[in-house]
């Protein structure tokens, strides 16, 4: 086991009827802003439900930030929240409407140009604290300290991090994903459960409690997904999806092993070159990279087989390649692609995305820095 | 699942040579006391590492801190602590220490008898901030507000939780752990396994990641546990017990789930009575409780049996049946005797017990509140 430090202060406040604890959880006597997406928590009543609680306090809302953030979007938020003066962020919606958030949390307490926090030029020292109210069960983003930001203008997706914009609070309520389109719940259940794969299938060193609790995530996201899937208003099973994801990117079963993120950064780019949804660009790009990095992962893949999919039988190639089938079969299932033919990408993509990461220096990346940009084209032509 | 909330700020920092971080981890400028128990970490150089690391620092030291940690020992830590004028306390040790020192920490800031905050009676407010050195996995006292303390004069065992006395931050390194006496780490296995079992062997509420993520705690103590009997210089074989103890009662696998603590309550009171190792009346308890109460917790012990020790054949009460042997045999393999005669107690400490526990007003308790002292009694003639 490797060393290594845990700390989570966020304070999870979960189930039926929560949100309402909001007026106990939310400081008296400072400015708030509400942050929000396209509009659908006005639909599924959960506008209602927050203001309704925040009766007595001062607010100010942005609403629009769109699927994947845009930086663009987040300056006009700060233009606002700096105007307002506002003292608190509280994001209402899924993990995009929380990244923004983070974003916006850490760009009120610098002076220069934000997106340098992003390109990892500015450290983030201090932030404006930020509460949640998740409505969308997928990025993990109410339980750490990460955020994902696209910029338009030149079509990048970075990412950056800082224990200053973890959430104060995060509500999980299980109801308000009854009105999830099933396409937003099928990528849910896909990012969670590449988030553990990102965490645990790497190579082995000796962590076996950290396995089992990677393991149990999975576990739950093939068990309650599909159910999900079916009938989205059935409480417990969504309050189970909506607990694995939270659980499965809150740093708890990655302490002490060793983590990859390759399909992540490979996976951005086609998000940023083509708007392919998060979930949908990892669940093609994952498939191949357990298929060409074989060599590096294969005993975890081994030991993922066998206790998730009772792969037991043949050599380890057979093993690895039934394991691999499972993988995209589950997916599949779920409704989304496995391939990037599926969507409408020309085969140059597959250059392209390694051309892209080579010149901002991303030139030996994943578990082992064995991800050179030819693997990168060799991992997207696999799959193409 | 039930709505639950959870919020779990301790600082862990975990590996080999960690304890040089304390110069970075205490408040400069405030006046530490270091407290610790009967003197293991002189011989063991955890003493030296942590004084090494505090040169720079004002501190006192109260050493001493007995094995249940007595009231009265820590009113003498009060009064010193109040004289030297105290302002953060550093507890080195296991988690009588870490207890004992969570009391010391509320005693500091209340005015009363502060035997009061372990009746109930005086709520805890606010505390001296902690922080841990842990040198024993067993209690998880390092990554959680609860402590149980001990009054010699009146044979009591109580116990209190409050999130003013959650450590600021706790440091574990496994190799602090390599001169532990077999007796503690048996203890230590049996105290951690236990510890989940209190938090999952209930009955169930549609908990499926809480009750995986129980099970792996359970399964790395079942394979880590009798190689650290071995072999306790193993680095990841102490890393994983470790690490395991601390999960097993930090509250993150009970979340949402149905919590039982019967087998504490009543093996308290054998502490209290005949000083008997606090997992050594857990070991002869629980199996008595999984048996008596199997109309209660049978669906659990079911599931138990198959996922942790591959009982699968039989009826519903052979199933059980057979579940409670391999749970015996655990605890027994490691050492760790089952029945109460294995120590010089008289049977009329069946009876005993429940009176005691009636005369507090402790009469209907356990997870569907059907434990009477009648069953009380019964439970301890069932592992006389």
């Amino acid at each position: 086991m490797n060393n290594f430090e845990f700390y989570n202060p966020v304070h999870i406040v979960f189930g039926k009827g929560t949100i309402s604890q909001l007026s106990d959880l939310l400081p008296k006597n400072k400015k708030i802003m509400i942050t929000y997406g396209g509009g659908s928590i006005m639909k599924n009543g959960v506008y209602t439900q927050v203001t309704e609680a925040l009766k007595g306090f001062s607010y100010v809302e942005f609403g629009g930030i769109e699927p994947n953030p845009t930086y663009e979007t987040m300056m006009e938020a700060l233009a606002l929240a700096k105007q307002e003066k506002v003292e608190f962020l509280l994001a209402v919606g899924g993990g995009s409407v929380i990244d923004g958030t983070k974003l916006l949390a850490a760009a009120l307490c610098v002076n220069d140009e934000p997106w340098g926090i992003l390109q990892g030029e500015i450290p983030v020292e201090k932030a404006v604290p930020l509460g949640c109210v998740l409505t969308l069960p997928a990025t993990g983003s109410e339980m750490n300290g990460s955020a994902v930001i696209s910029r338009t203008a030149t079509q990048e997706k970075l990412s950056f991090g800082s224990k200053f914009v973890l959430p104060q609070f995060s509500i999980l309520d299980p109801e308000t994903c009854y009105s999830l389109p099933d396409k937003q719940i099928a990528n849910g259940i896909v990012d969670a459960f590449i988030h553990v794969m990102e965490q645990y299938l790497t190579f082995p060193v000796n962590t076996p409690l950290q396995d089992r609790w990677a393991e149990g995530v999975l576990h739950t996201l093939v068990e309650e997904g599909p159910k999900a899937m079916k009938n989205k208003t059935d409480y417990d099973t969504m309050a189970n999806f909506m607990w694995s994801a939270t659980m499965a990117l809150n740093g708890i079963i990655s302490r002490g092993a060793v983590e990859d993120w390759s399909t992540h950064i490979i996976g951005h780019e086609l998000t940023a070159l083509h708007g392919i949804d998060h979930a949908r660009t990892l669940a093609i790009v994952l498939p191949a990279n357990m298929n060409l990095r074989r060599n590096v992962k294969g005993e975890k893949i081994i030991q993922y087989g066998e206790r998730i999919w009772g792969v037991t039988q043949g050599s380890a190639n057979e093993r690895i390649d039934a394991t691999i089938e499972k993988t995209v079969a589950f997916f599949e299932s779920l409704g989304v692609p496995t391939h990037l033919r599926a969507y409408d990408v020309p085969k140059e993509t597959c250059t392209l995305v390694a051309e892209r990461l080579k010149n901002r220096g991303v030139v030996e990346f994943g578990e082992k820095d064995d991800i050179t940009p030819e693997l990168v084209t060799k991992i997207l032509l696999d799959r193409y």
